[in-house]
Formats: structure tokens, C-alpha cells, sequence
């Protein structure tokens, strides 16, 4: 199952991290803009042409390293179709150099309508017989908030196409607890009862070291919750947001992990992205520079659990 | 504020209700496929063609009966970026034609990402100081299950911008009260207190007729939890799924109407588009059988609401 395959790349490369390819243009070096801007102007096609440019500098200098990127469709839409062109082909590339690709769109419906959904970011689309894949990323995060009717139908195309998704359960924001952590008339957050929803759909989709294709997505930024839930969810592998930036550190993830260092995958967005700025670096290095923080995020995240071992 | 303008022109048309534009192939007539298949062939680009045409020919047929559409993001999405490009040209059309649009897309997010999401759907993208409009809808879905940090975004776009938003509150779907119907310790629903989120965040909103630019999805499927929110939630309109295919009536939605006739919008998607197909006419007539469809609904919905008045 797809999460089997996620889990062996991550004891391959002794690294539990995935680098967040949420580009902003601020982020992007001069001269890759210069090149872009030159070929179609200040438009969304020259920022989406640098954007690629970016992401492909960044999938380079990681894919030996590090086991996924998660790009977040929000940037991608933010430049129009020209962006989502953008997108398709940034996963393509990461594929096509073995990354295992997470598209972090929260995507969210039901029925026919998360069939299509589903269709977009894990399966095919069907062309009155002519099969055709758009975004053909290995997992999707989605929102649960509609209860299984919209979490089925992505089940269904998990199962026949070797894939998985992420659940919202425990988010790193600071108002996630507005209501996330409201408690039940018996006695559970609401984050539990979407953490328990996410045990249940995983049953669906087992996979051969205990983890489920079904995960979820709980903040670095709440390590008591992240301990919690480890424990209360043994089956359901964890997408770790809120390292870094938004202020959590190794030790604050490191609930998240099991015995044998598995069970938490830890994204990094800016911090990678952007360690260019902040070592002040050559912008001809910025791919030389996202390589080191990601070499420094693995090394002191790996401190904390430890090797990293596939149960037999 | 941009539910002002919703508003006004449902009370322009007396007619309280939305075009869903959910397309999916096999809703088009032959000849409109076999031109775009014969032009790009049975790939993704034919199909998206097909979809505009497919669009184009409803908009002409309901502009001047129907305020607004709502175009389903999940079923642009299946046709990858050439689908998104389908999507931004359904809006630009229905826009030239005067309609409002409702970009379905659940959108949810924190930050600048949610940032990311307001520009790209509700507002324009800055490159390096050229603006460019994306997809320049009127307003968004959007799911609040991460709290005031991913709808605080959202409201300065509406704000600057005379745009909207709509709430995921109790949605349509037979699974909805899996997590929604759960009640708290307090004693209310998780879908009160997402309700009562919405009633906050659209003070920083308010509008002319009473209404804030902040609206809330509520189906059609549970008509006593929409005629509760109508009380509980009086300056927050809402948008209603669940009509028709869904097994939704007028009688159902009409607790969701005011003394004035407003307070709801009434979303028919397959009802509309596919209503050739139920009335059995010449496939060429599919546009024409869509506007009977929509004359009669709005008929049924009016019968139940009487005439819709704008307050002084």
C-alpha cells in the first residue's frame, strides 16, 4: 500500500522529512525570475515558468536525500492555470526522480464530486475510454469535516491505485484549537474523534508495517497532543506541519515517532526553501543551500528517535 | 459587500437560486465532445474544450433568469490544468454576462497560504508589482475546521475587494452528522459553533441588507437544522445544497428564507445540466431544456417564498 512505500523510502534514506514546495516569488532568486520574466514577461506564465525553474533546482539538489516533497496547491492556484500547469509538472519531475509526492490541497466534498477529486490529485480521469493522468501525486491531504461520505470515495481509488491520504486531525496553527480542541458531551476533543475516523478508514487500507494508508496531519506545535494521539492511533502514520517556522524544534516532534523511529514524516517549507536567505549564500546556491538545512533537519531530527528500522 | 451584490441581483431576477456548473462528460451532448475531440483528440485538453462549450451554452441560456453560478472546482481539477483553464474562461464568460460566481472549491488553509488561496480565487496576484486576476470569482467556499486563522485571510481579500465567503456549517450529505451533529459539553452542535464562527467573522463584514459578506453551506437535506440556523444565524446567508438530485424540495429549503424572501441561495447542479437528458429533447436543445429546468424551480421555490424584497 501506498504508505508501505512511503515508509521504506524513509528508512532507505534514514530520514523522516519531506520538503514543502510552497513557493512564493519572494522566496525565488533574481536571476531565476530574470530568465522567466525575459521569456513571457511579468505575466503568470513567467512566474509559473520561474516557479518551475525553482522547484526543479530544489528536487535536484534533495532526491537522494530526502524522501518527499509536499508542494501546496494553494501557491500553484495563486498563478492561475498557468501555476497548476506548474504543479503537475513539478510532481512529474520529483516522480520521475523517485521523491514520493504528497499534494497538500485539503481537498474536501463528497460523492461523485470527491470521486473527481480523487480522480485529480491520485487516480486517472476516464476520456470516454482514453485514460488520462493529471496530477498523479501519491497522497492527498483532505479535510474530514464531512464525515466518511467524503473520505469513501478517495478510499476506493487508494485501494486500486496503490495510494494514500492525510486527514486534518490536530493542525499547528494557533487558533486549530478554537474548534479542534472543543470537548465532546463525552468527554473526547473533536481532534480525537477525527483522529479515531481515521483509524476506522484506515482499516480499508492496512499496510505491512502497521501503518494504514489513511494518515493524518498533526502539528508540531502541540507535542502533548502529538504524544497522545501517537499512542491512540497506532495505525495511522502522522504528516508533521509546523517545524521550523512556525516554531517547532526536534524535541517537539519527536513524540510523534514509535520504537522503531517510524510513524511521523516532518515537513519543512521555508526553512528549505528559503535557506538560501538566511545563510546569505550565492542565489546561484540556493539549491546547495536547501540541501544543507535539509542535511541539518534530518541530522537533529534523527538524533531525537534514533535509527530508523522497518518492523520484520 | 459583496452578498449586497448576490442580493440585488436575486431580488433583480426574483429568483433565489444558482447553477451548479459540476460537468462531467458524460452530462454533454455527442456533438459537443465530437467537435472538441475531433479538434485535440480524447485527451484532457478536448475534454476541457468540450466543458467551456458545454458552459458557454448554459450561461447564454440562463444569464437573464439565474443571478449566479457555482462551478465546482473537483470536476475542473479531473482534467488537470487544461480543466483549470476551463474553469478561469466559465468564470470570465459568466462574469462578462453579468452573473455572480461562486467558486466551489472548500478551499481551507492557514496564513499566507490561506493568503495564497484568497488571492488566487478571490483576489489578484502581485508579480513583482503587475496584478493579475486569476479566477476572479465573486466568492468562495471554504471549510473553517482550522479556525480564525484560516478565515481571518480570507476576510481582508472580501474586505479590499467587495468578495465573499461561504462556510461549510451542516452540509448535504447522508454521513454530515458523523462529526457535525456531535454534541459538546456546552450542549450544542459542532455545527452551532460553526455556525456562531460565521455570525463573528462576518462582523468585520456587515452589509446593507442585513447580511455579512461571511455566508454559510447548509443543505437542503436537513430542513430543521436549516430553519434552526435561519433563527440562530440572522446575518448570515446562506448557500443550499442538496436540492433535486440530492432529494431535497421547496418545502424543504423554505426554512431557510427570511420574511423578505431572502437569507438563501437554492444550488441545482445535475437538475440544470442534465435536464436534456431527463426531458428526453434533441441533444442540441440541452442549453434550452436547462432553462426550463431552472424557470420551473424557480417557480416551485418562489411558490413556497413569495416576493423577494430587498429591506430599505
Amino acid at each position: 500500500m501506498a504508505m508501505d512505500r512511503l515508509l521504506e523510502k524513509i528508512a532507505e534514506l534514514q530520514n523522516p522529512t519531506v520538503a514543502g514546495l510552497d513557493p512564493k516569488l519572494s522566496y525565488l532568486p533574481d536571476f531565476l525570475k530574470a530568465e522567466s520574466f525575459a521569456k513571457h514577461g511579468k505575466t503568470l506564465e513567467g512566474a509559473a515558468d520561474a516557479l518551475l525553474a525553482f522547484n526543479k533546482g530544489l528536487i535536484d539538489a534533495l532526491y537522494d536525500i530526502v524522501p518527499a516533497i509536499k508542494p501546496q496547491a494553494a501557491y500553484y492556484e495563486m498563478l492561475g492555470w498557468q501555476g497548476v500547469r506548474t504543479l503537475t509538472e513539478t510532481i512529474r519531475y520529483a516522480k520521475s526522480k523517485g521523491m514520493y509526492v504528497i499534494t497538500d490541497g485539503k481537498r474536501n466534498d463528497i460523492g461523485a464530486t470527491m470521486e473527481a477529486y480523487a480522480a485529480a490529485h491520485l487516480g486517472v480521469t476516464d476520456i470516454e475510454g482514453e485514460q488520462a493522468e493529471t496530477f498523479g501525486a501519491d497522497a492527498l491531504t483532505v479535510n474530514g469535516y464531512l464525515g466518511s461520505d467524503g473520505i469513501n470515495p478517495l478510499l476506493a481509488v487508494c485501494q486500486a491505485r496503490d495510494k494514500g491520504i492525510f486527514v486534518l486531525v490536530k493542525t499547528s496553527n494557533p487558533s486549530s484549537g478554537e474548534l479542534q480542541d472543543k470537548v465532546l458531551d463525552s468527554g473526547e476533543t473533536i481532534y480525537r474523534i477525527m483522529g479515531d475516523m481515521c483509524e476506522n478508514w484506515g482499516k480499508e487500507l492496512p499496510g505491512k508495517y502497521g501503518y494504514s494508508g489513511v494518515g493524518a496531519v498533526v502539528g508540531a506545535t502541540y507535542p502533548a497532543q502529538l504524544g497522545e494521539l501517537r499512542k491512540a492511533l497506532p495505525h495511522t502514520f502522522f504528516l508533521v506541519p509546523g517545524y521550523g517556522a512556525q516554531g517547532g524544534g526536534a524535541a517537539d516532534v519527536a513524540p510523534g515517532f514509535d520504537e522503531n523511529g517510524l510513524g511521523a514524516l516532518v515537513n519543512s517549507s521555508r526553512g528549505i526553501m528559503c535557506a538560501w536567505q538566511k545563510e546569505k549564500c550565492a542565489p546561484e546556491d540556493y539549491a546547495g543551500a536547501a540541501r544543507r538545512e535539509a542535511e541539518r533537519m534530518r541530522d537533529e531530527i534523527v538524533s531525537q528517535i534514533g535509527k530508523i528500522k522497518l518492523p520484520e
